[in-house]
């Protein structure tokens, strides 16, 4: 029987002030703490809580074996990756017999979020919650200053990974649009959006919500390399209610 | 010169715990509060944040002038409505002028949020600051507890006052869906999952995250009536490193 659980905490979508105030709680409060990073790395999730942790906490960062190194299609990382989420989740279950354990995770943690690994394998084993984040794209459409969706709007989300022709399809159907994970992806993605006649309303947002967040249209950007999680958006145009002068 | 400002706070999903560190504290400081509701309603907003308000704090309640009486895609209800928001946004405007007012606003105010009618009215007037918060949607899907999208998976959102035809179309193409705006729609909504071979995979969620929340499979609900703020989702499926037995 266990005493102790899993707490997983939406961090939001950088800014440490855009966390909930359940999640800011039980990251002051935890003795253990557990977060994901690039070896050699800080990591992000590190960092926004960087300041919060309690004196005596214990850390336990969980570094990726591999990243970019192997192709992502590949069995050898898909089983590398496989048994590292596996070693940890027995390894945090173990502890979480006795012990509160509060896992760090950008975002929402339920959408796309690195924590779902962890939750499948220990769903059952012992209690887990989740407190729910400001998505990414919540924070980045923010910064932009334009509302996303209005009315009757259709949102896409679309990873920035799927095949070139299945984006064009989306864009063309959906009024609003996100693009994550574009990265190394956004040639294919500006592509895609110029095929389906939305590239020049659409917006490139990165780190929204921190400190150095940049904005700007997509169009008038240089071709080059942009971060990992850089969110492309166009926004939604529907239905409002306005008194025509 | 204006010396107050606006400031919009996203309340998230329902439960206070889960608006953002920075929302908690603009709301217990404010002076003045601002909120729409139904006339004769105590208004969803409001009750989310009560007990969070300062002693001698002033309340504008926003009421508005129509809600289904007229049918909303007549023009009658367009104007009654345009010259709500404009003439709201002209006694916003002018307490701004000397004052902050923090303006209450459910989920994520630019993602389908009521404010933006406000917004629109008023920015370039005066300082206008927008917090995101936890959009109805991410709470629902953590309270099914399972996760809505993983690796390559679309999610697409979706307003349930969309034809129902439009609807087929994309619950056909999207891995993961979520349909917005169901009450009165959820009988289209339940025959256009159908239609797309979905309506098994669908769950229904009634007020996520807060204490009276319902998660129910959609097909084993009767037909009836529902919230208008219950929410359609499917989980998507997508590649996750898993080493099969």
């Amino acid at each position: 029987m266990s005493m102790g659980r899993i707490l997983c905490a939406g961090l939001g979508p950088g800014d440490p002030e855009l966390m909930s105030v359940k999640a800011d709680r039980a990251i002051r409060g935890a003795r253990h703490i557990a977060f994901f990073r690039k070896a050699g790395h800080a990591g992000q999730a590190r960092r926004i809580v960087e300041g919060m942790l309690a004196p005596g906490s214990i850390e336990h960062a969980m570094e990726y074996p591999v990243t970019t190194e192997i192709a992502f299609d590949s069995l050898e990382y898909t089983e590398t990756l496989a048994r590292f989420y596996d070693l940890w989740a027995d390894h945090l279950a173990q502890l979480a017999e006795t012990e509160e354990v509060v896992v760090l995770c950008e975002g929402d943690p339920f959408f796309y979020g690195s924590f779902m690994h962890l939750y499948t394998r220990l769903k059952g084993r012992v209690p887990v919650e989740v407190i729910p984040g400001i998505t990414g794209m919540s924070g980045c459409w923010t910064a932009t200053g334009v509302p996303i969706t209005w009315g009757d709007d259709i949102l896409c989300v679309l990873p920035g990974t799927l095949p070139e022709a299945r984006l064009v399809a989306q864009m063309r159907e959906a009024e609003a649009l996100v693009v994550m994970k574009t990265g190394r992806n956004l040639p294919k993605v500006r592509r895609a959006l110029a095929e389906a006649g939305r590239l020049a309303d659409a917006w490139l947002v990165e780190r929204g919500t921190m400190a150095d967040e940049r904005v700007a249209r997509l169009a008038d950007l240089p071709e080059g390399d942009y971060p990992y999680f850089a969110i492309v958006l166009v926004h939604g145009q529907g239905r409002r209610p306005e008194i025509d002068a």
